[in-house]
């Protein structure tokens, strides 16, 4: 498949998840949904399918759909020209994600680090977010998250966002949103 | 009733509307529904149901829920000690709500002020949201809105929220958090 066909396949995928959950959007927000795969060309496994419904100069909010098993690499939040990063909270609404941050390691980790890539998830403190769970992060925290099997849909509400600042742990990632 | 009895009754209700939706919230937020009859004992009429998700000292996320034909009065957030007041989106998620705002007033409004209280509604300018539709209110925007028939559920996205600050067109409001 070519890579326009991969984002408009996964673009449906996402669209029928939130219908599925009853989460309404317009045809251009459909027309228009993020897919990122980061860069690495491994969507399936890392990736995001991205709804942003507001991004101004105060606040954000987002709505973020992960396929089964699909996981958002490892990264932070930075401070720009001494403004405070992006500090943002993640609300489940499907599904379940587990949320990995800074702290004391997991035991037994209810997710998996995507095979060939364990070298760039590094914080493995667990955070498990099912529906009507939130979890809100501090400016230059370093996290991943990933969905469990039946994937997952999580509100983001945030600070503005500037995804092109945001510093991943693997350095194969390219971020252009 | 007492007041008591009147604010359970209306947190079952909201959160009955919340389940039927598919909005997933935590007994611990089920049982601080904020219910906001803004001082004027009318509640069915001019109020509102808030869950409050977060609300820092960058931004604020709330799931306002109304029940049928329920109106939440003209008021406009200032600025604060030489900061913007709060910036707003509405996204409606559920049913129909109608917002009004400065500009110009819609012929037939498809909202009705509520009776006795037609002179704390000055701003006409009608924008009806159905569920994925949403509007961007600047600082200090006079607006006030209603549900229709089955009521509505609206996602609020925000900068910082200080309801102690807001200002009432009526002057009968009182509206303590």
């Amino acid at each position: 498949m070519t890579g326009k066909k991969l984002v408009e396949k996964a673009r449906k995928r996402a669209a029928e998840m939130l219908d599925a959950a009853g989460i309404a959007i317009t045809p251009q927000e459909r027309a228009s949904i993020e897919v990122a795969d980061f860069g690495l060309g491994d969507l399936e496994r890392q990736g995001l399918e991205i709804v942003v419904y507001e991004n101004n100069d105060r606040y954000c909010a987002k709505e973020l759909v992960l396929f089964p098993g699909q996981t958002c690499p490892e990264h932070r939040h930075p401070s720009i020209a001494g403004a405070s990063g992006k500090r943002e909270t993640f609300r489940c609404r499907r599904g379940v994600v587990w949320l990995y941050l800074p702290g004391a390691p997991a035991e037994r980790m209810k997710a998996k680090p995507p095979a060939g890539s364990e070298a760039h998830y590094t914080v493995r403190h667990e955070v498990e977010l099912k529906p009507g769970a939130q979890y809100t992060l501090e400016p230059d925290t370093l996290h991943w998250f990933q969905a469990g099997p039946d994937g997952a849909i999580v509100s983001e509400f945030s600070s503005t966002s500037r995804d092109e600042a945001d510093v991943f742990t693997d350095p194969r990632i390219r971020r252009v949103p």
